[in-house]
C-alpha cells in the first residue's frame, strides 16, 4: 500500500453550490416517456404545481415558469418591468449583482451599482443616500441579491424593504432568491418583496433547465406601464394563461415539470420551515469545522459574522493559497467534489462549498471529513478537532 | 367479451407531432447526477456536441444553444438581426408562422405577413411581388418556415433563395427547421439559410427544454450593426465563448447536453443521409394508407401534393367530424394518442399523425392499425386494404 | 429511395413469448438504490406483496418467492412433494413438459410421460387409462402444463381436476403457469390446483429472475411426509417465515420485489378479469388476422382449435418454411422481435408470437402489420384483409 | 433551532456489510427493455463476461452462474459435489459457517463443525487434529467462509490449503467469498481454491439476484463421481454451455447480467489489485478511528487482530448497548444506516459497517463522521481526535 492508492471509486459528491445533489425521486421522476402536450396528467398538474411552488416562495401571488436558467430569469423580470432609458438599483456584495446589472444593460437600463466588496453585506446607509438622491424616482427598481452564491453573502431583505418604506420610495423591490429558494429562510409576500427571481438547480433539486419568476400585484402594475414586452419573457399569459401552452409560450418543460413536481412533494412533506432549519443546523455544523480549522491560520471564513452567512453556501478563503490543490485532492482521491472561488481576486486562494437542497447529515459530515482530509494531505495547518465540533452541532 | 372490454393497458404510444418518442439511450443518459459545470466530462464534450449539432443542419457555421423552447429560439434569432421598427417578411402556409410573427411584433419589428391558408405552399409569385415592391430593402429578413408543424406543410426553402438572389434582395433567409431537423432533408449550407432555429423534442428526440439557432457569417454581420442585442439572446458568446458558463449564460442544461449527446450519436450512427431516407419511407407508407382510405371519402390529406408534404408529420381532414371521437378510442382503447388538429377552422374535422425522430416500421404499422380500427369503432366510411398498401411501401 | 434503406430506426417491439414487454412503472421501481434488508420498507411491504401474488393466482393459501428462473419453480415444488423413487405423471403437449419431467428426474422421481405431440391438447382417455393402471397409487403427482410456451397449447385443468376427483386418485395435481400467470384466466383454489409453479417476466412483466409456487394443504400434507427437503427449495420458512431473511432462504432479491409490487399494482388496478378479458380480445384478434393469412396456404396457425389456444402466445407454421427469413425482416427492417419456434420438427417453418402483459391494442397491431410487411416482402402468399379483420375484432 | 430538527432529509447512504451501494452505472445498465433471449447482443455477451468474471476470483477454470442468493450458491455447490452420507469439515469463525453447514444437512451430508467462537480466526492445530482423525478420508470437503460477514473475521485461505497438503488430505477446499470477492484479495488458482461461492450484492456492487460458483478439475473430477445431480444446480451445462438457456437452466437473469456487465467493466478499469488495496486503505482508515473511539473503553473492535480482520466489513461491538439507539441516531437524523449485529450474544451491543464495493473516501469519512456524531448525541465515551485518525490514514 503506497500512496498511489486512488481511493475514489465510489459514489460521487458534488458539494459545489449548484447544481446540486439531485435526489433519485426527481430523477426517476423525470425517466419518462415524453407525455402529451395537449391533454391528461401535465396539463391536470399544473394548478398545484404553481400553487405548491409559490408555497416555497411564501407568496399567495403569482409565479410565471420560464423554460431558462437564473440568468434567463434576470432578464425575464427586468423585462416585465423595466423600459429602456429606466433606471435601477444595485446594491453588490459578490459577483452575481453585477450579472444582473449586465443583463439590465443589456436591455437598455440605466445601471446605479454600489459594490460592497466580495466579504461585506450592504450597507443601508449607503443604499438610503442613493435613494434619497433619487428624488425624481428615476430608480424604478432596486435588484437585491438574497444570497450571492459567490461570496455566501446572505443580504438582510425586510430592512431594504423597511428602508423603502421609510424614505417613501416607490422603487420595486427585486429579489434574486436563486441560491436561497428552499433553503434560507425567505418570505416574499411578509417581507414585502415585489418580484422574486429563482431557478431550479439548487434548493428546489431539480437539474438546470426552469426558473421561476414570483410577482406581485404592484409589480404586475408597473408592467401594465411598459411599452412593450418582448413575448417570450411575458409573465402575464405564464402567470394566468387560457391555454396550456401559454404556460411557457409554446412547448413544455415536459420532464422538468415532473422532475419539479417531485421536489416540492419532498420539500412540503418535510415542511418549508423544517426545511430551513435543517438548513440552519447543517451550516451550523460546517461553521463550526471551518471556525475550529481557522485556529490554524491557514484558512478562514469569507464572511465573518454568522448573521450574514448564507445556509446554503460557504465560501472558504486560503492564506497561502493551494484551494486548486485541496479540490484536486478531493475529487480525485476522495470523491468529492468542492466548488471553485468565483468573483475572488485570487482563484486559487478561495473555494466554496455548496450545502443546498438534498443534503443531511452523513453529507454534512463527508463534506467536512474530505476537507480534513485534504487539508491533512497537503500539510495545510488547522486547528484540532473540527469534524469533532462540526459532530457536536449535529447532534444537539 | 363485450365491449367494455379495454385494451389500452400496455406500452402506450405517442405519436403526435412533437415531443416525440424519446429512445431509451437519452432517457438513461439523463438519469444520472448532477456534474460538475466548471470541470470535467460536461465542458470537455461541448466542442464535439455543437460540431455533431451543426452536421445534422448541414452547416459548417457557428450554433448557439438556448435553455428556450421553439418559441424561445423564434425570439432568440430574430433579437440577434432585427431591430425594433426593422422590416420582416412571414409567408405563411399555417399556424407557425404566425407565431414566429407576432414574436417579431413582440421585439418591435414589423411584420409583412402574406397568407396562403393552412393547405398550400408558398405562392412565389406573391413573395416574388412582395420583394420586388420593397425597394429601399427594408425587409431585413424573411422568416420561413420549413415545416409547419400545424398544416404538415413542408415549404421550398432552395427556391426562396433562388428568389431573393434572383431578385437581389439582401435580406437575410431565417428558416424555422424546429418540425423538420433530422426528419426531413436540410442543408442549410448548401441551401443558402442564414439563419435557422430548431428545437430538440422533435427530429433530435430529446425531451422539450432545449433549442438551437445556427447562423452563418451574413447573418453575424447584420448582428455586428445592431444597436442593442439582449444578454440571454445573445448568440455571439453562446456560439464562441471563452468561459464555458458563456455557452448557455449562466448555467447549463446539464441534463440535456447529455441527453442530446446520445440523440446525436443515434443520428450519426445512422447517418443523416439514412435518417432522412427513413423517414421519406415511412412517410410514404403513411400517405399510401391514408390515401387508400380517402377513397371512401370521410377522410383525406390536407396536402393534396406528396411533393409539398413533410416527411415528419400529416395532416388529416374528416370531412363529418369525428376526429375527437377516434382519437380518444386510439388513446383509451389502444394505448396511441394522436395529435389534435391546430390552427384549423373546425377542430373536430382535424388530426394529426406525428412520425418524426426515433420511428421505425413497426411504430408506423401500430400507428395505421390505430386508426383503421378507431375508424372501424366509429363506422367511418374508408376504402379498403389501406394497411396492406402502407406494408406493401415498407417492404418494397 | 432504394431497397436498401432501413426501416428500424426507433422504439424496438420485442414480440417473443417472454421475456414479455416491461411497463415503465416496473424499470423505474427498480431504479433505485439498494435498500436495507434489515428494517424498513422492504420488510414492510411483504405481506401485502404475498396477499396481491396470491389474488393473481386466484387463491386463498401460500405462496413461496424463490430467486430462480422458472426451470428452478419446477425443481422448487418437486423438491417439496417428490421424494426419490417416488413417480409422476406427465401429460406432454409440448416441449415444457418434457423440460419439467426431465427436472423431477434430476431428484430422483419416475416419470410416467405421455406425448400428445405438438399441435394436440391433451387425450383425457389416455390420462384415465395411466391413472386406473395405477392401482397402487405410485404416482404421487400429474405435472400438468397449462399453456406450453412452445406449442401454445392451453390444456383444460379443470377437466383434469375432475377426472381425478372422479377416478379417487390422490396424486397432488401441479400445474405450471409460467405462460399463462396473468394472461389466460387461471383460478388455482376453483380449480382444485394443489400446486401452482409461476415466473415473473411473462404476464407478471417483472424482469426474469423471480418465481413462485403457490400451494394448498393437501400439498404441505405431503410435505410434511419427506424424508428430506433442500434448504433452498424448502417453502415451509419462506411461505411462513419468523424472520424476513426466511422468505428468500438468505437475500432478497431487493429490486425485483419493488419492480413486481409495480407490476401487481397495474394488475390490480386493472381487475384480473379484466386482463384476463384484455388478453382474450387481444388474441382473437391475432387469430382472425392469421385465420385469413392462412387462406393464401402459406401459414398456418400450430393450435387448429380456438378453444385450446393460448391468449398468451401463438405458435405459426410456414408450409414452405423461411420462418428465419420473416424473422429476420422484421426486426432488422422493423424493429419488431418475433419468436422462434421451439421443439418444432423443422426451425425454419415455425416462429411464434408472444402477447402477455404489458401488451394493448396499438401493439397488436404492430406486430401483425410487421408480419404483412414481411409477408409482402418475402412474397408468401396470404389472404387479403387480415389486418382489417383484426382491427375488426379490437373494434367490436 | 431545537433538538427535534431533523437533519437525514438528503441523500441517504446504505452501509451495511450488503446488499452494498449500487454505482449508477450498474442501475443504469438496468433500466432497459427486455432483450431477446434467443439472439443478439445478450447472448454475444456471455463469453466476456464469463471470463471477466473469472478475472475477479483470480482464476482460469470454470464458472456457473445461478439465479440465486448466496445460500443458493452454497447449495449449488455442495449439490455438484457432496452426495447424501458423505461429511464435510466446518470451520466456524461466525455465524455463516453454520448456514453453510445446514445447507449441507439440508442435502444429506454429515457436518462436522468446529466452533472458534465469533470473534477468533480459526485454530489450525484444532483442524489439523480433525483431519489427521479422519484416516479413511470420510471427509470430502472442507466448507472455509473467507470472510465471515457477521464477524468480520477474514481467514486464511492460503493457510488452509498448505495444511490439507501437508497432511495429504484429498478433501476438496471449498470458499465462501460471498462478503470477500471484490474487496480482500482472493487469489483462487493460486492459492488452490477447488471450489468458490460468491453472490454478486456485495464486491460485485450488482442488485442482489445472481450468484456464482468457480470450479477448477479437481472438483469436476469429483462432481463425475456423483451419483445424481440436480439440474438446476448442475454446473455442467451452466459452465459449458451447447445452447444459450443452459448457461442459467431456462431463462437467463436478463437485466442483472447487464448490470454485471457494468459492474465488471468498473472493477477491471480499477484493476483488481488497486480495488484491493483501496479496501484495504479505506478499512485501515475506520479501523484507525474506531480504535481511537476504543480509548474511552466503550466501544471495541470484534476483531483484536488486524491481520485477521476483513477490509470489506467491520464488527463493533459496546460494552454498555446502545447499539440500536445508535442505528437509530445515524439513519432517522443523519441519513446513514449501519449494519446490525448478527449471530452474537448481545443483539444491542453489537453493529457492523460495511465497506464493500462502491466506496471511497468520502464515503467512509460520511460512515465515521456519523458514528462521531450519534455516539456524541447519545453521550457514548469515546476517545478524541478518531476522525481525524482516520484523515490521516486517507491522507497518507
Amino acid at each position: 500500500m503506497t500512496q498511489t492508492v486512488s481511493l475514489s471509486q465510489g459514489r460521487t459528491y458534488l458539494a459545489i453550490p449548484g447544481p446540486s445533489v439531485m435526489p433519485d425521486a426527481v430523477l426517476q421522476a423525470m425517466h419518462r416517456p415524453s407525455p402529451n402536450i395537449y391533454d391528461g396528467a401535465l396539463i391536470d398538474m399544473m394548478p398545484d404545481l404553481t400553487r405548491d411552488l409559490c408555497r416555497v416562495a411564501c407568496t399567495n401571488h403569482n409565479v410565471a415558469i420560464y423554460i431558462a436558467n437564473g440568468h434567463g430569469t434576470w432578464e425575464a423580470a427586468l423585462s416585465n418591468v423595466i423600459a429602456p432609458g429606466e433606471t435601477v438599483l444595485a446594491p453588490a456584495s459578490g459577483r452575481f449583482t453585477y450579472g444582473w446589472a449586465e443583463m439590465a444593460e443589456g436591455i437598455g437600463a440605466k445601471v446605479q451599482l454600489i459594490d460592497f466588496g466580495t466579504s461585506s453585506t450592504w450597507d443601508f446607509d449607503r443604499i438610503a443616500d442613493a435613494l434619497r438622491a433619487d428624488r425624481n424616482h428615476q430608480i424604478k427598481a432596486v435588484l437585491a441579491v438574497h444570497v450571492d452564491t459567490s461570496s455566501s453573502i446572505r443580504n438582510d431583505i425586510p430592512a431594504l424593504r423597511r428602508l423603502l418604506d421609510d424614505l417613501q420610495h416607490p422603487a420595486l423591490l427585486m429579489a434574486d432568491c436563486i441560491a436561497s429558494l428552499g433553503c434560507d429562510r425567505f418570505e416574499m409576500d411578509g417581507w414585502g418583496v415585489d418580484v422574486t427571481v429563482a431557478a431550479c438547480q439548487k434548493g428546489l433539486m431539480t437539474p438546470a433547465g426552469i426558473g421561476f419568476v414570483f410577482f406581485n400585484e404592484k409589480a404586475q402594475a408597473k408592467r401594465a406601464t411598459m411599452p412593450r414586452v418582448s413575448q417570450y419573457w411575458d409573465w402575464q399569459p405564464r402567470a394566468d394563461p387560457d391555454l396550456f401552452y401559454q404556460y411557457f409560450n409554446g412547448t413544455a418543460p415536459t420532464h422538468h415539470l415532473f422532475g419539479l413536481r417531485a421536489a416540492l412533494d419532498l420539500i412540503h412533506a418535510e415542511g418549508i420551515e423544517q426545511v430551513w432549519a435543517r438548513h440552519e443546523r447543517l451550516a451550523t455544523a460546517i461553521w463550526a469545522a471551518c471556525e475550529t480549522w481557522a485556529e490554524g491560520g491557514a484558512l478562514h471564513l469569507n464572511v465573518a459574522d454568522r448573521a450574514h452567512r448564507s445556509h446554503a453556501v460557504t465560501a472558504l478563503r486560503l492564506t497561502e493559497g493551494r484551494g486548486t490543490a485541496l479540490r484536486a485532492f478531493t475529487e480525485h482521491q476522495l470523491g468529492l467534489t468542492l466548488g471553485i472561488g468565483l468573483g475572488m481576486e485570487d482563484y486559487d486562494s478561495c473555494f466554496r462549498l455548496g450545502h443546498m437542497g438534498h443534503v443531511n447529515g452523513q453529507m454534512v459530515m463527508a463534506m467536512l471529513g474530505g476537507m480534513e482530509t485534504a487539508m491533512a494531505a497537503l500539510d495545510i495547518p488547522r486547528g484540532k478537532g473540527a469534524l469533532e465540533a462540526a459532530a457536536a452541532v449535529l447532534a444537539a
